[in-house]
């Protein structure tokens, strides 16, 4: 349920159905707009008996929300989220946030050569994992501890900042601790714990798909992060099963344009878990900014030949460059402009 | 199994390896090219000693097929088929075609509407289909033979080119002799019998992909129309079905890519049914051009919620114009460009 | 619209109501019951005044129906259809149909042998196919008409009834000269001219599931045939198309349960293509006779190792036999028996 | 890579392999069989020279195990795993294990009613959530450790044993306090750290397939909680994401014939979650006996259409008892039988 206030409603007034609401039973978040004040009502409200609201002084409309989820909603805001990134850049505006990097931190030469190469290539954020899901107990599980220090190195070299996983509670303020946005992984987008505890931080999260999830199952567990007070939440598509083994996954364009309609939240794309081919990246990493996406997540590697997890879908350096050449020219056909590195005069 | 010939063999060279092959039991087919003569040989190959053939005069080089399609693979033909359109177009080149139009031919007043608002922003083909597959029997089937009758009218009056579905043998050929383009639907690519006959004709076949096909599937169905001797296909995207009903289909734009990989055959992208919502179109149309297809097929309708199939799906006249806009940009982005109507000045 | 008559109904109060209904455009169809006739409306009625019908003399309730389908449901027919077949058992009722037999008739040896292989072990239905639906079109085909006529002399010499595929409206009549049951493909369960051609026999019609069909497209195909005058169909579930690839498709038998609820039609299961393993296939059979199954398809093969198609999922005869015991077993326990071959003193 | 020992090796002889595969860089684990020693090598071996190994003295062969996976494989152990419980019985072997109740633990009164009814229909285990895994922040989320506290209660006083889920690292230690079997919800299938936590218990664990797990990535999940050297580990089907929305999820009833050719891991099925309606329940509970399941989840409640969750697969007491006596005569027929209560006469 949504109180939208009358243009010219008082603090008191707004205060008043924040106390009513509180005296149901319900907790009430009043959200100032640049018009008027909008409170939402958190919680199932099934049965909230609207009328003792309605004619409060300065409430101007009471909204029901038709869907499972209401904070994620676009009925909630109307307004697009805009995710601050510590460099200045948003996402969800008009910049188009493009993050690259090799699947896991495997060394300090790698790490680093990785971050100068897709630097150079015009990324602004630097993504790799510390610690791995992966379906095996015997595959290479990330370097942990030690990643996220050789993260924090390559940061303070390149300025780049840093997109990485965090796996479980525990381990989630380790990584809150380096990271400038925190990647949920696709396994992890109804581990519900660990999603309520990114709710208690503040930093953004990006939150990616499952494997088998719908897009609204997507936006219920947004609604997990933003329910515990975090707004700053990023979706990604990143493909998602089906019967077809030509591509790792199936990526899903369409979810894009979903989202919009639906959440005001910002939604990126991977298009090197999308597809699983690093030979078919720079397609769908065009057609994903065509379509409206507000970031880009890459996998590039120095040396794919030689990685410990996704060679086969991680870009070479010299591809990515191309790339990027080709996402910036389609980014300026919408009128939107890809975001450029702290100090960059390109 | 291909035999490569040398550039300097002669017509003599070229003919004993068909002879030879003949009497291992198997059809040659001779196709002649800029450089060399390549024989292609039709049917199972997997006992054939090849060593008989490569020993003779003239022969370059014998490869064998490894995939379980030929004639379409990349490996039979490098370079990509240019299905040639009767108003001078190609699919399969630089240029994009678009089809546009309403479903079905519901009326004379309804296709000649449409026809001239789908000429006038820019397509070259009108789509509508007399015969449709419905999965009720009691749901509208089509106009019929009616319906292939105002097609007709609608191209004498507009010069649009005409592409429309063939349900089954007994139809082909009414179909045939007023379609510039026959479509195959989703639900008869594997309609055996069907692809055979249109084997048999010259006309450009349209071969859309089963709700649930593989692309290989798909691949092997063109195979059908090639065996028989019709080297004009064009493929179609139109959306898999998947779990999530946010999208009528699941609409696999990496397809374009895969196909292009593994295929000479030009691919177009269906986004109407690929998204089963007019708002998601024009997202989806741009990120198909982005992506690479040869072409793409719109559901456009002078009054969508008047439409006897597919209303949800069918576009306004005038946000089919800004999309062909959109599309304009993207294609010229990529070094490419949208086909323009015959004696068009644009 | 069902328009259920009085039990002291006159024939001339039914014929008024069918008057009545065709001045309305609608086709009527009367239902004599035991107690009572109903009269069904054909055709999309969405609009129709069911006030004019519901105060004629002897008409004692009218009955819109909801669903997408209407012949093929419970709310039309109650009681279980039972498919008569020509060796006096029935499909539908108490007895369980086995049917089985090799994927393809190869010769006149394997035919023959395969078919006393079956009858030995309990069958009393011989399956194979003369006209193959293959995905490649260099696979194996089918033997065609040769391959028909050993069918016949299978079923001359041990009694056996005749199950196999037609593959379109030409091939149907041929087919049906032969055939007991007509068999309806996975592939073709969409191809609506067939399946109207299906319905102006009067024939038995096996229509099989299509890889990705909905338990409701399944139910709608079933009535493209019924509409059309043939109420003698038998469904079939045969594994849909899913992501894992552990098994050839996923063997839904909640189908089974799913079709039992919402039709009248009785329902098979086809564990050979539900599974594509040889091994699972006991296992798959008990568990379908458990849940409910009205028949059995199994791939039996004299020689699965040589067999031209479907080898992995054909059994061996001496397996079969063993499966054969369980089934009976199965059967036996929830109160119903597995048919026994004509003359059988089993 | 698995290293069996000769029936006459001495205990020395094994001590040296696996001093040998420890100087290699690798751990090893000796499994003392009945007639003879098994050492099998932790960890991935792909680059292991076994010749190293293959000359010690009392070695019989070394075993290169082909599957991604290896402890749960039948190649590691052929004999199937029999999982004790408390009560004396086991789930892997002859008998039959049923665990029913509630999806929740709502009420004292609601779960000791639901203990005493599935107890009398025939019931070993209790099942019920105090920990409930939602797709919304905002449905009801499990009465939480009051909840557990009320299942302890139910087992004192019925002397049922009891099955409940935990979501989470922190939450793991509660859970297995007063739980007899820790089940592993299919949302936390690919939980690593979760896993691994499991694998440092003794106590069974029921992991559960996800929502669009291959068999595969089900067994390497349970590889996790085996390779940290838990054994007891019962798998479960529950149904896995489909297209087809008639029933809530597609039940994989031959995942129980895949894991049992492949792992030696028993494997029970959820027909309450695997379809989502109750009438549906009886006959796909008998399927999956009849295909050879290890044992039966069912949710039963007391008033389902009170349940404040999964009230619609949740059945009646009374169908229930029914069912009990048509699964009772099923797992008799092949052999097997339904485990009965402590103390029960039955």
């Amino acid at each position: 349920m949504l109180i939208v206030m009358k243009p010219d409603a008082t603090p008191a007034d707004v205060a008043r159905v924040v106390r009513v609401i509180g005296t149901m039973g319900y907790e009430a978040r009043p959200m100032p707009g640049r018009q008027r004040t909008t409170v939402g009502l958190v919680g199932n409200d099934g049965r909230v008996d609207s009328s003792q609201v309605a004619g409060l002084p300065g409430v101007a409309e009471v909204i029901h929300v038709s869907k499972p989820y209401k904070q994620v909603s676009r009925e909630w805001q109307a307004e697009p989220t805009r995710v601050a990134l510590p460099d200045g850049s948003t996402v969800g505006g008009r910049e188009i946030v493009v993050m690259a990097g090799p699947c896991s931190v495997e060394s300090e030469e790698q790490i680093l050569l990785a971050a100068r190469q897709v630097k150079a290539a015009g990324a602004t954020v630097l993504r790799a994992g510390a610690y791995k899901p992966r379906s095996s107990p015997y595959s290479f599980q990330g370097m942990g501890a030690k990643g996220l220090q050789l993260l924090a190195q390559a940061r303070a070299e390149t300025g780049l900042l840093l997109v990485t996983e965090a796996m479980d509670t525990q381990g989630l303020e380790t990584v809150a601790e380096v990271a400038d946005i925190i990647q949920i992984g696709a396994r992890s987008m109804q581990n519900y714990p660990l999603l309520k505890e990114c709710g208690r931080l503040r930093k953004p999260i990006l939150l990616k798909r499952g494997l088998s999830a719908t897009i609204v199952e997507l936006l219920l567990s947004a609604e997990y992060i933003l329910s515990e007070g975090n707004p700053n939440v990023i979706l990604c598509e990143r493909g998602i099963r089906s019967f077809d083994t030509a591509t790792r996954n199936l990526f899903d364009l369409a979810a894009i344009a979903v989202v919009h309609g639906l959440s005001h939240l910002p939604i990126i794309a991977d298009p090197s878990h999308g597809t699983g081919h690093r030979d078919m990246v720079p397609a769908m990493a065009r057609a994903a900014v065509a379509a409206g996406a507000d970031g880009l997540l890459i996998e590039v590697h120095p040396n794919p030949e030689r990685a410990l997890s996704d060679g086969a879908q991680s870009m070479y350096p010299e591809d990515f460059v191309r790339m990027m050449r080709e996402v910036v020219a389609i980014a300026d056909v919408i009128g939107r402009s890809v975001a450029t590195p702290v100090g960059s005069t390109v």
